[in-house]
């Protein structure tokens, strides 16, 4: 039985939706944006700027921008809130019987043995319109939100990990929400968790 | 109950193997080397000339050769290949209940509703001793013909489809073999295939 596991996903994929039902078929722990508080508190960065920065790319409106070098001050943020994640991610994965969703903890946690690695997603149209139900509408677009927020979260994890968001090699289960649903989602993991004595 | 079950794989990740047994377990027909002879009796060319061909880039050992344009026989050649595989391949899943392996059906069939699109990789350790526990040793290192072979696959993969290898959005489901195995790997896919009424 696989002791963590970490979702990736798309957003407008149901991911979400998908760790906090694993958890609860699992009895597991279910960690998001509690995680960021706790990071907070140990960083003393406020939440709300952890919870602001954890969806954009490092530098915020400019990638090139931390690719040319920056003053210390914008790196160092940065860095002390990924360390700050980091060494959180790490003590829950060391407690055990969690699902962690988002943050990189994949690729945190790529070395540990009792981990699980699942990345969900979905095609745009079945995004754009459940971000609609589950979110409701904004005067953007639905689909220039899910193109937005889906190169951020490239981005950001691109720079945090040096590694492509999507590639299945990533991950141990990638699956589509869409085509598959959540319900069969939640359980092909849990099968998958399962697989291990 | 998806009717057709497309499957890409890594070389040595047992994605053939696990073909044959999900073909089995839901009494589907499986299709990889027959699927060669038969594209190979409608279009004259010789079975081993397409075996070889289907494991390499277009141009065979020089992709930049086909980049650069070259005498059109050869990329007739190769077109006609590959227009002859996805004629048969739409064929068999015209008539249902099968598994094909490889040649690029992901991408032939990716706009067919009853379709299942699953990619199997493993991390090259793994995938480098099962191809000497399975086609034996040879006088090149394992891990050597992995690369080659890997090299190969996204090449064509690419030149065929456009699409980028090994990227989780091209598939329904993907799995790590090495960390799952062998047997839930098909048991996962069963699952998936049958979640639909």
């Amino acid at each position: 039985m696989k002791k963590v596991i970490t979702i990736s996903r798309e957003f407008g994929s149901g991911g979400r939706t998908i760790g906090k039902l694993v958890a609860e078929k699992l009895g597991y722990a279910f960690y998001d944006g509690e995680l960021i508080e706790k990071v907070a508190s140990q960083t003393g960065l406020s939440p709300d700027y952890i919870k602001a920065r954890g969806e954009y790319a490092p530098s915020g409106s400019s990638l090139s921008y931390s690719m040319m070098g920056r003053p210390d001050n914008g790196m160092a943020t940065d860095d002390k809130m990924f360390a700050a994640q980091r060494k959180i991610i790490l003590e829950l994965a060391e407690e055990g019987n969690c699902v962690i969703v988002g943050r990189c903890a994949d690729y945190i946690l790529k070395d540990r043995a009792d981990a699980l690695h699942v990345f969900i997603h979905a095609d745009k149209a079945f995004r754009a319109d459940r971000i609609v139900r589950v979110y409701g509408s904004t005067s953007k677009k639905p689909e220039k939100r899910v193109e937005e927020k889906d190169k951020r979260r490239r981005v950001n994890y691109k720079y945090s990990t040096d590694r492509n968001w999507g590639d299945a090699h990533n991950y141990h289960i990638s699956l589509d929400s869409g085509l598959l649903g959540i319900d069969n989602c939640v359980d092909l993991i849990c099968v998958a968790a399962k697989a291990y004595e």
